[in-house]
């Protein structure tokens, strides 16, 4: 049982349903490839299916770093063949085919299983994730991408053809840092355009209040919920790696991952900051509204207060009384005329002194 | 003593009776069944009565998983049997009756009290609450429904009869996990439809605000209220239960339960999620009141000052004064009409510079 | 020095006045009473003055439960010879006699010091507070209640007497979680009519909003403010006894007092849901006013903006120019009529799809 | 450099500046008086100097307790010599002669600094605090306050001259205790007014909702922000004593000390319960300004839609065409009257179904 | 890549980049000069390149504070050469060069790292940031700018220079802690004018709001939330080091962190007040434009009540029925007048019943 529709999909099971069962994505594909290398060897290749790999594997396992990818959920049973053949848990594997996971970090008895939650922005207040795991033990290194669209390790990879820093020279947990912190700073070119986006708002709320503003600072709020209910668990995780004891994580590569974490606070920040200015946003829309009915109001107040006691006036000697002494006299007309300018003149100076004008 | 009334019903002693007084619900029977199974065999009975069961139990007594459902609180006297036979405590029995708890484990000298809420929506923003007591221990697992209607273990039930996956191999703690399990994601299907109802209330809020919205929004919180207060808890429960130390959890459950523990945090997620939106949405509920406010006035503003100035005019040619010479005037009255004509453009031209038109 | 005013009412000694002061509650008396009993025996009995008590204990001074009670702060000497003779901390006694204590437990040398806040409700939303205080060693139990008009430990009196349940076989400590258990189930009733009350000023706020109705949620507020003010260290008193170490609680009557905990925790969760649904009603009051105040501008701006521009047009005809040929046709009145009838329909059918009427 | 303007005066060195500089308090003096007293004895006296003081403490050093006050900060090089003769920290003494310190206890050697802020109210929700600091060792027990103006320790004073209680037969930490307490019960008088002032302002809120409600409600706002700001940490203060292990706290005075922590987390509740009041009564002033334009509305609303149409109806009937039959109708003016008076009283059944009158 | 616009700069890498990466800032140079000294000696000295440094490094390596210090971030090589000969980590500089770090410590084996973020106001709602790194091990302390401009460290060289208090007779840790004290003290003066101005809003809020007001508002706590935002951080990094354990930091120059953290809370202390009081000024704003709607309508529907009704009546009289008998009466003209005066008077009376006017 399946379900999506809104901002908060979720895939989930039926209720009482088998724990660890296996949903293969409809519509999708999945592209096997393996990296090998240390720092005198490189080797790409791509495989047509799991048996083709574990065949290559027998044939060179050696000390070298070895990272297995996946891309696309939509072979259920590649990724079963990847359980079985490197044990791992069929939770975890769950957890991957579900692809709605939090943010986490597993530790089982010889590897770690790590879930990221990759975001995608589209230049507005629209914000998508794509599960990214990642399997990790002593002698390889498998990452799953939900998504086959986005190359996000592409970076990654290409420092390690070309063999530039020190990259090659290390084990699995430094490439694990590497994919790990390309995924944290993913954020940033996410919240980078939301804040120029914040800005944009600030200036039409103040100056051109419309309920539409009111919609996008609705979807930007949205929008920062999303990014904050997957950035503070990925926070975790990324702690849990530095404080991780299960001697997976050399010395060296944790004080990377505590550069690491640094950055994942700092981003947590930037999405809290965000979030308070929405907040102090939404206030000004509020009192903008409140302005633009005082100044519409005071409009209408200064006409009808002008005009409505002048407009008596002149009802006054439209009666038709047969004894109006006034409408006979020699300059009734013009003195009344007169009489009306000085009475409007009148409000308008205590509208003045009033500030209403 | 009890009482009835709106949503947080809550029977109640009155203050100073005897603790641990088991009191029937009026209008309920109870139904007794057992499941028993291990590997190879797999039996499923009803019964009439509490001494048939123990009847049965003498009979049988081995190593099975042995899983005793009572449906309804209707019989005190058989809970009371029970909790003699296994030695339940007659705080744990109470707690069973009344059907208000708190959501919590108990740990005994040989079993654990696990009581649940089980939620049931009803489409719109009405949730309701079952409790759902499970007593667990080396040789026996009873589960007490408080309500006989809904059947939440029947998925669990049906797995265990047809003997998929490996259900069948496992101890009394994989049960338990297997039914808390059922309880948990059942939170899914309630919050789903809280999800779609959001999304058009946002619509409406935006579109169409009405006092119904007000009144939706509120039952939404209310309706999230719960939830909250009920699901919090059980992820309190599930916790307590991976880092139970009783020796009754073994450590491959653990595993599973802390699968459980994801799904408890998720499903808080997503109902923290809800709440920052419900408060958003109240926002935008008072920020359209305020436009539409705007637009109201904007109305009758153009209108009152566009005619009461021109209302103004006539009735100073409609003056009886002797003396007014332009009524006189060849084309006095085009020309007043003219007049007015471009009296009138000017404000229009005015209010359109004001963006009011 | 001692003040009463608004509910905030503080007692309190001038800064820098000598700790340990008593100070007697003035027209106020105070009744002393003792109750006996062991599973066999029961003896209840009511004493002039402290001596009589003290002989009377010399006489049978045995393994029995010893439960002493007084009733009223007015006779500050019995306090005071209790304290010697039982050997009670002049602070403690202090406490006691100032009645506006918060809910604590202080661990003496051989005994503890328990002061709780019992709410009394008034059917609206006033809550009153009455404190209990507790002092309860290896021989004894005392307890002293501030306002003699309440008898809130006549329910556990009359188990007492009757010898139902197994009471009376248990020890001061499980005699002292019975009282606690009375104070702490006391909420409930308060708690019940505030939550019918809600309910009806929900319905009031979205049907007949009115400034009453901010005063009552005001009210309501105040009082759930008071309750949570003394619920909340309540929680904390039960859960000192809980983990107790003084060897005063026996390991039995911790199991109930845990029992005791959950309720106090039930009882924090209603006031906490009490309180956000009193936010969120606050919310509904704005939002009706907004309502309000848009259907009354409604209504004026469609009669103001049909007839303002009618208005206009029957001056214009009541003009006095020489030269108007209108006035003259033939069917001029009734045409002018006619033109005035589709401006009105026209502003109407313009309303309407506006959904202003 | 120095800085004092509203409320948030602040005494602070320029950045860069040496640490431990003392500034004198321009424009003071400081008064030396020392009280030396056991249960037998008692000795107060004023000195002109700290030579003369330590002389005279040459002379009678024993194992008496010896308190010494110093009122005002104007002489900075007697605070010096203090230090050097009693060894106190010279960033200690920085702290009492800046006087702005946050509430703290620092902890050297062989002696303890406490910094307190005392409160003094004005009636009116306008709050000032003085800083009062104190170094207690075991042998002698330093007072220094800001503002010689107010004396806050004269009770103590007074009870320490008549003997009475048991205050003389205690050593330094008792006295204090004494000390810490009057400043904790200092705060109740000022809260007290602020009660009732909260009081008035509800009343006038709902009764008589203007601008200048506003203006004491942020002010009381601000009161309550500096005594939180002072109050807490005072809390922390008193705990932190409770728990010293330095040797200085006897286990006796712990006692009184743990009921001084009680009357600090009681001061920090009624502020709190003040600022939960003072938010409800924002949203009450918010929604009296709501009902009140609501109100003015009806009136303006009622008044134009029953004169608005029936002025239209008399402007018809001023119209100057030649053919309008009803004008020479024989009841053609009663009539009119008639229907306009239908027309009125119709209007004004609905305003009254409405509940708008 | 790097990006800068608004408020929330953040230079950063791109995803997947080799970590410890340097990037020079364009247009900017850097600046080279050294301290040492002893409590006898002082040396102050330019250098124009990193080499001519370590030669009179190796020419007078003695048991001399050496301080080094870079102004500006334009020369990479210069801190790459800084970082191979004092073994400074290579994540650590490249936080340097970022500069956009939140204030930490790093911990390496034989030094600390230490950022921290400089506050620069300008008076008004504006604050900008400058990064202030510094790196600090046994020989020798580290000082790196990012803004050559300002000179935040000049008033503690001049302290070394004039050898006044007992700074040249300590360590490297006191100077640190100098170092320290002189950016965290930097808040109070940025902190002081915000405090003037808030007093100033708080005025204009109350007697002239405007949508001015509301955007300094919404800068203020922009303002805040980025002081905040760096002043948090730092007392946690005061705070580290007041508990590191390295044995880099002195049991001496402890005392002397924690007067500077106490000074880091004071600051928080402010802040948070300060961010208080704007909350509570919105409301001030929200409600001000609410009394001053109240107002103007107040005058609208005064005027519209009173001459409304008049209105109406003299066009009653100016209709032209053929028999109008008031229009014949001897007295039908004043009396007519008469009446409207007195219901204008009526009227009046009314409004004042009712303070509106």
């Amino acid at each position: 049982m399946r379900h999506k529709g809104g901002v908060f999909t979720s895939r989930y099971q039926k209720p009482g349903a088998e724990p660890a069962t296996l949903l293969p994505r409809e519509g999708q594909g999945a592209a096997l490839s393996m990296i090998r290398y240390d720092a005198n060897r490189f080797e790409e290749r791509e495989f047509p299916d799991a048996e083709a790999l574990f065949e290559r594997l027998r044939e060179v396992q050696g000390k070298e770093v070895c990272w297995i990818n996946v891309e696309g959920l939509g072979d259920v049973e590649l990724l079963r063949k990847l359980g079985v053949h490197f044990g791992l848990h069929p939770l975890a594997l769950e957890d991957v085919t579900m692809a709605v996971q939090r943010p986490k970090v597993e530790e089982y008895d010889d590897h770690l299983f790590v879930v990221m939650q990759l975001p995608h922005g589209d230049g507005e207040f629209k914000v998508k994730f794509e599960q990214v795991s990642l399997f990790f033990g002593k002698t390889f290194l498998i990452t799953i991408q939900e998504n086959p669209r986005y190359d996000i390790f592409e970076a990654v990879r290409a420092r390690l053809r070309s063999n530039r820093g020190y990259g090659r020279t290390r084990g699995h947990d430094y490439l694990a840092y590497g994919l790990l912190d390309a995924v944290v700073d993913h954020f940033l070119p996410v919240l980078e355009p939301l804040g120029e986006a914040i800005e944009k708002l600030e200036d039409a709320l103040l100056k051109r209040p419309s309920q539409k503003c009111m919609k996008e600072l609705h979807d930007l709020k949205r929008a920062l919920l999303l990014l904050r209910r997957n950035a503070w668990p990925l926070r975790e995780v990324v702690n849990a790696l530095v404080r991780n004891e299960s001697g997976l994580v050399t010395r060296e590569t944790r004080i990377f991952l505590r550069d690491c974490y640094d950055h994942s606070i700092q981003i947590m920040d930037v999405i809290e900051s965000y979030r308070d200015l929405s907040t102090s946003m939404m206030d000004i829309y509020l009192s903008s509204l409140g302005v633009r009915t005082n100044e519409i109001m005071r409009v209408l107040t200064v006409v009808s207060t002008i005009f409505i006691p002048l407009t008596f006036i002149v009802g006054v000697y439209g009666m038709n009384f047969k004894d109006m002494p006034e409408l006979t006299w020699r300059y009734g007309y013009p003195a009344c005329l007169l009489v009306m300018l000085a009475l409007a003149m009148g409000m308008l100076a205590y509208f003045r002194s009033k500030r209403w004008l």
